[in-house]
């Protein structure tokens, strides 16, 4: 029985992403070969790269206003070092909304003395601050958009008189935003934009080239732009697959269609987590992440119960983060509406149990 | 029909690898999951990288030993970056045998001032420099056991008096070494390890802590050590297939039995090299590698006729790297020697017919 996965990444993907995938790694394109031994340097490769990359700046209405997409490893964590060895020169502004902007953070002091314009971490970091001031005499501004953890996502995005690096590993092609308010986005596949193993970075060109360091090749955006994101041999794997889900996403309508299909999935989830009186929200309502709903049972007798219901509905994933504890139901871009119906359906039983 | 693939890199792997990879993106143990899906801190994810961890450090022979094995992303080329940054306080000394210890040599020195021990540059790296010394006042000494561009191959390494990191992405696994003289092994795993995507990284412990810049986190050993190798999200799909690759291999009786199928295949290879008057070795006799054999036909006007046979016989990925030109052949651990009696074949067709 295929399960309801709600695990916080890696994550579901669709179905025909899975088959598509499955097929490549025994023969790609009838070519006699599987995807895993084709050259990277070979046609068949070079084309599915540059159409990963070019699906992403088309998602994001970017593509032709000065940006460039690039496929790299590492994760959000080698970004947290990147953003800084490319941008820092002197002095930049963090948010810090949660563990990956306070990691963000550390990172970056290595080179440098860090702002924190503004900070949730006294509060568990369960709201979004506002209102604060992004000083225009610092290199850059970098926030995390949304914050698988905690369940926050900001739902808008402070004018800034400086560069924006922004974290959107958790939220990217998953609602309709001015992207081109950002000059660094960043975010690791695992979550709306393939398997785990590969980066979508995604630079204006011309924050590029201000800093005075030696950066090392492997941590340049300039020289993985010079080499269209093949500097070394890419994750093949991961990158096909990112573009089987992208190309997936835009059939659907891109981001426009899930948009709505996702905002309808949180109205559901959120509606139950507030009807339900065995249930309560953790994060500040306003905001609340489309993407990750935290909740906790306020009888935690009801541990045992619950969770066995759950694995009787074939739901898995929806453990709360170690940090926090509780559930975390994810409801990324490949979640369908049916699998948070059927958790819904069991916290409702829960209720009539209790 | 399945082609004989000589690609450089990535490159074949043995086709229950293929098959076990292909069957574990739609359902990975029977768990109603795709393995692309299932969270990393899964116990099931945790057994994988257990084990692939265990299986690299028992075939070098190095369990038990003081060492740790990592898969990390970011290729070779990030290791160059690795390396300095763990291992260089204030000098290391570099052997100079291609186009990838150039590079390394050119990340190193962006942390300090790097001793070209040899290097057969002048040569068009046709061969291995021997008899030089390895300063003991230095930090450390690198070296590229298998320079896959030009064909050759370290068959011995010098006695050092100081740490030694060596580069083996194109022969780890494919001969008896004793691996206890290497304090760092890296190799990007497009080759003898699995599909592109992921690094191993065999680390003695006690070389590590020794120099006094603060290390970011994401290249820092000893972080991924403490973390067993999950610091962040690891490449799943790449460790996984990794880790059937290097089971394989241990099923075959490991790198004793994989060294002499890999002997017999060079054999085959570098006779008809030597012995057909249509073709020239690129590299020195004495050096040459039993993973990449390269060679050039002597009158170039049998290009057409020669490359129009290999393609009806099946053959692949023949090309030589676009610096040097000509042909090369790479053999690598799962390379069939039928494949090779194949390329060999159409040689000698060539010479009836020249």
């Amino acid at each position: 029985m295929k399960k309801h996965n709600f695990s916080a990444g890696p994550c579901i993907l669709p179905q025909e992403v899975f088959q598509k995938a499955s097929e490549a790694v025994i023969e790609y394109n009838n070519e006699g070969l599987s995807l895993l031994e084709i050259s990277h340097r070979s046609k068949s490769f070079v084309d599915i790269m540059e159409k990963a990359r070019y699906l992403a700046l088309e998602l994001l209405g970017l593509e032709g206003k000065g940006y460039k997409a690039l496929f790299l490893q590492g994760g959000a964590s080698t970004q947290f070092l990147m953003v800084a060895l490319n941008l820092l020169e002197k002095r930049a502004a963090y948010l810090n909304t949660g563990t990956w902007s306070d990691k963000a953070i550390k990172e970056a002091k290595i080179y440098d003395d860090i702002l924190e314009v503004a900070s949730s971490k006294d509060a568990g970091y369960n709201y979004i601050p506002k209102g604060f001031e992004i000083p225009s005499d610092h290199d850059y501004f970098h926030c995390t958009s949304n914050n698988t953890i905690y369940g926050t996502q900001m739902k808008s995005f402070p004018k800034s008189p400086i560069p924006v690096a922004c974290d959107m590993s958790s939220d990217i092609f998953s609602r309709q935003l001015d992207f081109t308010q950002f000059d660094i986005i960043y975010a690791g596949a695992q979550k709306n934009i393939g398997p785990a193993g590969t980066t979508l970075v995604v630079v204006k060109e011309d924050v590029l080239g201000k800093v005075s360091r030696k950066i090392p090749s492997m941590m340049d955006y300039k020289v993985h732009i010079s080499k269209s994101s093949m500097f070394n041999t890419p994750p093949v794997f991961s990158i096909y697959t990112s573009m089987l889900n992208l190309e997936w996403l835009k059939n659907l309508g891109g981001i426009k269609a899930i948009e709505e299909i996702n905002e309808m999935k949180a109205r559901v989830m959120y509606s139950e987590i507030d009807l339900n009186p065995l249930f309560k929200g953790y994060a500040a309502k306003e905001d609340r992440s489309n993407m990750n709903a935290t909740f906790n049972l306020i009888n935690e007798d009801l541990k045992e119960t619950f969770e066995t219901m759950l694995k009787e509905a074939g739901i898995s994933g929806l453990s709360g983060h170690r940090s926090v504890g509780g559930y975390r139901a994810s409801m990324y871009n490949a979640m369908p509406l049916d699998s948070v119906k059927a958790l819904v359906e069991v916290m409702s039983e829960l209720e009539l149990k209790a």
